[in-house]
């Protein structure tokens, strides 16, 4: 539905422009909503989104510059002049602003932040790592003290400026600022209007620390159902909030992040949008990397070139052997990944899953061993190669369940990233055993493979 | 921090179950958070959860059945007595009791919903499918007339019982029941006390109805930052609201389900957790699926058998054409899968895709195709061996960036799962290409090999 409506404005945009009336194309984008406009402007040439930057005002600006994607994004703010730029990153969301000003050049940063009036909520937020909570959170949040009754605390929130987000959690902090409590907005409204906050806030209040991995944040946010989680300096002093709409966009990114390194795309940046060159900047070494394996498993085969040159049948099947075993390592590979992304497995108990995915591995090798090597017997009329070709199967069908799940699990134990080269490595495993057990035991069967 | 708490809690339940003492057992389970202690329930074996269940009061049974995994909460909720398992049902959110009423034998689940209090609020959950909206809907959401005031708005969430969920959001429903707009909890708080709602309410509600796929669903929640989704009929009445607590599941769900079918794992139900017979079941027809493709890159290779038996070189080489070709379009497929969920990609701009993973796999596979050629020249001292490699490896490589997109995005226009079946197809694409090019170009420069 929205696919649509985006569609007629684009062209509505262009042809304003085309007979030259920017206010009309101006008129027509911001009738979407928001996100919406985001998508429209971006799919613009450079040259249209040059025309239309100018004439949006610094509120429209903002909401633009927070729903582009990060690189896009500061793209359009180096192209502002430093003075409204710094009027529109006033106007952002200090976590929107703070993304920006790492994306942009550091001496551009460095004037505009000279330039910007709210520049204190943002600095703080500059400092942390980007995978971090503290990357990840906004200061732009309410702290109240414990002994406010719910109707000042009512009447502080209307006294709030209108476009200034309210959140549904108020975070109640000593006089140092340390995190002591929360209170819902809802626990607010339902209680009496001069009850002490601190009678009504929840005292046991999940946060982590500034430095806390974003994913491991976002897992404890979707573990606990809970649509906002404080972050906290080391000492316990609230300096942020993570929020459920950041939270979706950190699932999203580590999803995509999981996919591609199982597929070894290693930046999870890359998308259908990214610049050709920039694809094959970031693709292209894991390509080399697969390359260099697939030579070790050439390395293999060659160590039986004689057997192969008396038997050629054997060039025919001994890629089943290793593409199977690819096959069933990727599945072992695929679950153990996502139980350590999901939190389900534990290094304590991970024997347990290996085990279990090896005994997994005997029987589906058992199955395919079977079926391949009468399979074969039927097509060839020759029973010990069908006979070598299960066996071959079985055992590298085995050795992929263990594989499978041994090296993500090592990577986690290592602390790397459990899907990061787990499927190089993997493969050449089951590639290089899959070409070693086949013809190897055609080598021993050879007197009656021939 | 949270795993440690849970295995000294399973600790402390066991020694107190070993020495008879079901009350501490209890007393240490009810220590931990829900979500914490529905995962140290299903760390126990079969026989210490049966010693448990019976000691836990109904509130605390209903929070366990809403955190336990589906499969697991139907196991637990079949071993209550019919008329407890009907109070546990009452007590817990609608959505989650349809889940366990789905989920348990259906005779079974008939007999407790006649005992049950609210089974009008489930009921009309169990009429839609698993993963469109009205299956992940919740039926308890507040709907309100557009007239009515803040304060009665207010005195009303008051006067609610306390152990009811208070939603931040309340619906607007005209006299049919059909929804006419949304109210925040933050509006209302900020709200003028004797304000008609209709004059604060959002109108223009973003809605969906009960028949929208979960995954679109969760794509508008994302896409506009909404924490709650309101459900309406073919007619506009209200139905149900998705939370975002629901649609955190459903984006794990969705990832989870996508890696899988990469992966050809079939059932995003499968997990480290599964049954081993389970697993075999669902796992092992895609196995087989799968050799039945490498018997035809099988059936490719046997074409060329007496090139392979005058240069048995080839085959130490052949699996790196069809090899890098496979890593290649894995790639790609990654990337177009990825931007397909995301809805980064059009059907209608979808040629500027291919043509573009097309031209990354023309530099790609020039790239590995000179690195690879050359590498073999130098290993093996045959320049001819080295160009056909390479110039074969160019090819597949190429032949990747086409199929690696262009599957997926076939199986989109066919509205079938992009992911589902898509690793099986392009491999056997780029298998059977890649054994077909080098070996036929070995044919051709045959006199130039040996």
């Amino acid at each position: 539905m929205e696919e649509t409506q985006i569609d007629l404005t684009i062209d509505e945009i262009r042809s304003a422009l085309e007979s030259g009336n920017v206010i009309d194309a101006i008129a027509a984008l911001i009738r979407l909503h928001p996100a919406d406009r985001a998508e429209a402007f971006s799919d613009l040439k450079d040259t249209e989104q040059a025309s239309i930057l100018p004439g949006l005002d610094v509120p429209t600006t903002a909401d633009l510059l927070e729903e582009l994607e990060d690189p896009e994004a500061a793209d359009v703010a180096e192209g502002l002049a430093r003075e409204r730029l710094a009027d529109v990153l006033d106007k952002m969301e200090p976590d929107e602003a703070a993304d920006v000003l790492g994306d942009i050049s550091p001496q551009l940063a460095a004037e505009v932040l000279a330039e910007m009036e709210d520049a204190e909520e943002v600095l703080p937020l500059l400092e942390h790592a980007d995978e971090t909570a503290g990357g990840l959170m906004t200061t732009s949040f309410i702290a109240l003290q414990p002994n406010t009754t719910t109707i000042e605390a009512i009447e502080y929130l209307r006294g709030l400026s209108p476009d200034e987000e309210t959140p549904y959690y108020l975070n109640i902090v000593d006089q140092e600022g340390r995190l002591v409590g929360i209170v819902g907005l809802r626990e607010l409204v339902i209680a009496d209007p001069h009850t002490r906050i601190e009678t009504i806030m929840d005292k046991d209040v999940l946060h982590v620390t500034t430095d806390t991995d974003q994913e491991d944040a976002a897992r404890l946010m979707v573990r606990y159902d809970l649509a906002a989680l404080p972050v906290v300096t080391e000492k316990g002093v609230l300096s942020g909030v993570i929020t459920y709409d950041d939270l979706m966009d950190v699932l999203e990114a580590e999803a995509t992040e999981d996919i591609y390194r199982l597929a070894n795309v290693p930046d999870s940046g890359l998308s259908v949008e990214s610049p050709i060159r920039l694809s094959v900047k970031l693709r292209l070494p894991w390509l080399l990397l697969s390359a260099a394996t697939a030579f070790f498993a050439s390395w293999v085969i060659s160590r039986f070139e004689s057997i192969i040159a008396q038997v050629a049948l054997l060039a025919v099947f001994q890629s089943v052997v290793s593409g199977l075993g690819g096959n069933s390592a990727t599945q072992s590979l695929a679950i153990t990944v996502r139980a350590i992304a999901l939190g389900e497995i534990q290094l304590r108990n991970s024997w347990r899953t290996i085990l279990k995915e090896a005994f997994t591995g005997l029987l589906q090798g058992t199955a395919v061993g079977l079926v391949a090597g009468f399979g074969v017997y039927l097509w060839k009329g020759n029973p010990t190669l069908g006979f070598i070709l299960g066996l071959a199967l079985l055992g590298n069908i085995f050795i992929a369940g263990i594989v499978g799940t041994t090296i993500p699990l090592v990577f986690k134990a290592l602390n790397m990233d459990p899907a990061l080269a787990s499927s190089v490595l993997v493969t050449t495993v089951t590639d290089s055993a899959g070409f070693a057990l086949f013809l190897g035991l055609a080598t021993y069967f050879l007197p009656y493979l021939k």
